[in-house]
């Protein structure tokens, strides 16, 4: 048989809080195999969190998804388990979070409450409950617990939803925002290269593109790849990592260069 | 059987010396399942790193422990095993690091030199013992190697203690110091939120506390989560990681706030 | 039978790449056991990435060792997989970067091409190959899937090299220059000590050595260990890691104080 598969994801950073949940599930299922997905994604910052979730899931094992991106623990969020079409399990508050990853992978067919204290450590603290809920409730399903024990159902359609982004064609316009930026400053924009294809017909590396910030524009190359614009120079390319249209710089930061945060608007036509 | 479990944590960062360590550790003992506490501890910072390890080693399974923070590497500091209540094994430098997680788990019953050679690389380096000493010791007894093969016993009186900053109730106000400043600056400081309620006869959140640092001083609340305080607000709060009270700051830095570093001393009473 | 042991070394970073990479392995080769060399190898440097790969494998079990610094993605560099007299298997780019360890490694036997599109995924995309191809080729080769299905052998004397800095020894004096900067700012240097006692005819603690670097120089001692000088002292020394002489400071940054990068030259010589 398969070892169970945990992946886990959260804004802990890099002190020993991911380690502390770890040993917490490897208490309960000493066969877990951990895939850690970062801890350091953005504090607090869910979107985030819920692109990076949605982006890696498609190429994990079938398993039990630990998120822990909580700006509102020990508050009054719900905590909540997840069955989505494919088969995995999502543990972690319901904040909108889950949500992407879980569309992706089939959509959500069962939510639970996490209500059965005999799952959670026996102390459960205000301000770490990944530790002390989260974690120990992915470690019991994992080992084979089944969903329904973690507590109720509840509504699907209550759960709280993700606002994300989304690109328009305006005539012979792109109007997008910025979805995510990435460590190296990669920006990941609403929309597909399929977009900006249907703006020009066809669309192949060196194909030449206004992008518009507020009153700043540029002129940018779509390109296939990286290596082929020269170091230091813009590109819109289809991001692979994030699976989408991108704006990025070859070895520089798109994102310091152009000023883009999340959410900054851009338009983008044909040059 | 279980697999044994081996944590590890070092102030190596993030080049490749801790995966030369689990290198090491796999060859000697394949069936290793190794939780990195973080590598990122502070360097030669030997306090800090004992915080960490004793926030978070009452959450592990019962293992092996090997921690190389050890600025006197090369130097007359002794390389050390020791034997706990609980069960568990620690190894490293006889340095202080180890002490307080080692009473925290049952106390030290055992202690014992690491001199024997055989244990060790081949070749001992004068500056890399976390690989040539440390961790192959440490894979050995986790491979079932007896704690006594490692070398003779050392007096326990004897091993290097490690000085944790203590809280004082002088009348109506608590006298503390910072023991721990957090990545995000959340800094744990002697004492426990059990003094606050003392002072007061009672604590619930938004019980407001004067807060003097020098000549500096703001008003704080007590709450039980940062949710309880707006965005860039103080609070003082039950720290759940390093179990204990804390000075935070709702999405922000305490440290940098208030210009805390490890030992700045505190006065705290009932506003 | 030992699980088998796959080594993986990147320049992604700390976003999801690493665990979406980790995904695809288990996904084909849910037995395998993944040490993660690092992540943050210094993007797009080739020799960086070369260097710490050659520092650490020597003590890594033989295996399957993964790397993806991979500047020319897209562009016409060759996938590759190789085979090493100690018995490892590598994948990588032809760029170089695989060269320095296989060579430490017992020298490369064989060399083939990444062409059998079987075991890639099913969509490749032009800018994430370490997802697409590498990562699952090292997994089917993990798995136990022979060295030829992976595409036809190429000349290993064609393979891509990589120019290694060498010191050498003009009179009484050592011209060496920068291999590598750790992330403290210890600076590897072409050469040893072996080196450095020749010039003198003996080597011991304490002997102090003229460090020239342009029109700038310092005496600086050797010394077997950073214990031996005082914190902000720089030393010369053996480093362990990464297997040569070395430039360090005690608690501080050799790089940042004596303004050293990759390839800036220096001249040594007995003081």
């Amino acid at each position: 048989m398969t070892r169970p598969h945990i992946t886990f994801l959260t804004d802990f950073g890099n002190d020993t809080a991911p380690a502390t949940c770890r040993g917490v599930i490897w208490s309960i299922c000493p066969e877990a195999r951990i895939n850690d997905l970062t801890h350091t994604s953005r504090q607090f910052a869910i979107r985030d969190a819920a692109v990076l979730l949605w982006s890696t899931l498609p190429y994990q094992p079938i398993g039990v998804h630990l998120v822990v991106v909580d700006p509102g623990v020990g508050t009054h969020r719900r905590p909540v388990a997840l069955r989505v079409g494919r088969g995995d399990l999502f543990v972690g508050p319901d904040n909108g979070v889950l949500r992407p990853a879980a569309d992706r992978l089939g959509g959500i067919e069962e939510a639970r409450l996490l209500e059965n204290r005999a799952l959670f450590r026996d102390d459960v603290s205000d301000t770490f409950h990944g530790r002390d809920i989260f974690a120990p409730v992915a470690a019991h399903l994992a080992a084979g617990v089944p969903l329904e024990e973690v507590g109720p159902t509840v509504d699907i359609a209550g759960l709280v939803g993700l606002e994300m982004p989304a690109a328009t064609v305006d005539g012979d316009e792109l109007s997008t925002s910025v979805l995510f930026v990435d460590q190296f400053g990669n920006c990941r924009v609403a929309g597909s290269s399929a977009d900006l294809a249907r703006l020009r017909g066809s669309l192949q590396t060196g194909d030449r593109f206004e992008v518009r910030i507020g009153e700043h524009f540029e002129e940018v190359p779509w390109a296939s790849t990286f290596g082929a614009v020269k170091a230091g120079e813009l590109l819109l390319y289809d991001d692979a990592d994030y699976a989408g249209l991108a704006i990025g710089c070859n070895q520089g930061s798109a994102a310091e260069r152009l000023g883009l945060v999340n959410d900054t608007p851009l338009r983008i036509r044909p040059a």
